[in-house]
């Protein structure tokens, strides 16, 4: 729960004005729906699963309650919940003592692509890293396959400047 | 201040055993020497300046403070900080609600490279991921300049499936 966030808030989209606010508990199957409705996260095991409610109920929950933590929905007039994305503010030493925004799991429901939705949402983050939080640098990574993600991150201003490296572990219970 | 993480912990890097430890406010000049110890770091104002002082001293208080993140040192044997690095423990929706641990501003001192220290404290950001933390995935970005950091992390078993995007913003007071 970052609290500095200004939430809810109304932003528009190119089509018609949408409404991001914090995710609640009664949004988890909303939220498995859209995390199934994308190619690359269905290929890593998020289909939306009955069986695998519990686990994505136990991360929400645990987002919810981390004051570092906010998890994020924008929802559409008919009140349909069409994006999603989870912010972390971290505070660091490099550059200076800069606190970052890592913005992580961005997803748009894919009959909304090319709406202005994803548009409006991360100029919402990019704003608020700037006024509420005071982080200079707002970053996130992006599957190497996600070409047509590039290209919309390199022209809302963001620079494709890192590689990213992933580690699975097997973790004990 | 992540609890669980088994510390202060001695691990054998190849030429003598170095002690990790968590940092303390003590350290903060020798991790500012650390970060300037780097040239991609020093290029973008990590340069142990007394003037900077404040805003590392700032920082390092919200690392310690917060109980999502912890700052590392490696100490050798004359009790010297050769090392240091930054854990974020992040609670996530994607891939059926997996927690992530993220890595940032991994830092060896230039005189010790190449003696071990580096893969001795990445393998226990590994194994603390899996044996204490229960986060199924461990994340970081690195510079694209820093080939020989890439060639360390993939020899480790890291995959650089994504791209890393950066976005700079002017924070207003």
């Amino acid at each position: 729960m970052l609290e500095q966030l200004n939430l809810p808030v109304s932003v528009e989209a190119s089509e018609a004005a949408v409404l991001i606010r914090r995710a609640h508990r009664e949004d988890l199957q909303s939220i498995m729906w859209l995390l199934s409705d994308d190619a690359v996260s269905a290929g890593r095991g998020d289909e939306a699963r009955d069986e695998d409610e519990p686990a994505y109920r136990t991360a929400l929950d645990r987002i919810v309650g981390d004051p570092g933590n906010e998890l994020v929905v924008v929802v559409d007039q008919t009140d349909k919940i069409v994006g999603t994305l989870q912010l972390t503010l971290i505070p660091g030493m490099a550059r200076r003592g800069s606190t970052r925004l890592l913005v992580e799991a961005v997803r748009v429901a894919s009959s909304q692509r090319s709406s202005g939705i994803g548009t409006a949402l991360m100029g919402w983050v990019v704003d608020q890293a700037a006024h509420e939080l005071g982080a200079p640098l707002v970053q996130l990574t992006s599957d190497a396959a996600r070409s047509d993600a590039h290209r919309f991150y390199r022209r809302l201003g963001f620079i494709d400047s890192h590689v990213g490296f992933k580690y699975h572990v097997a973790p004990t219970p």
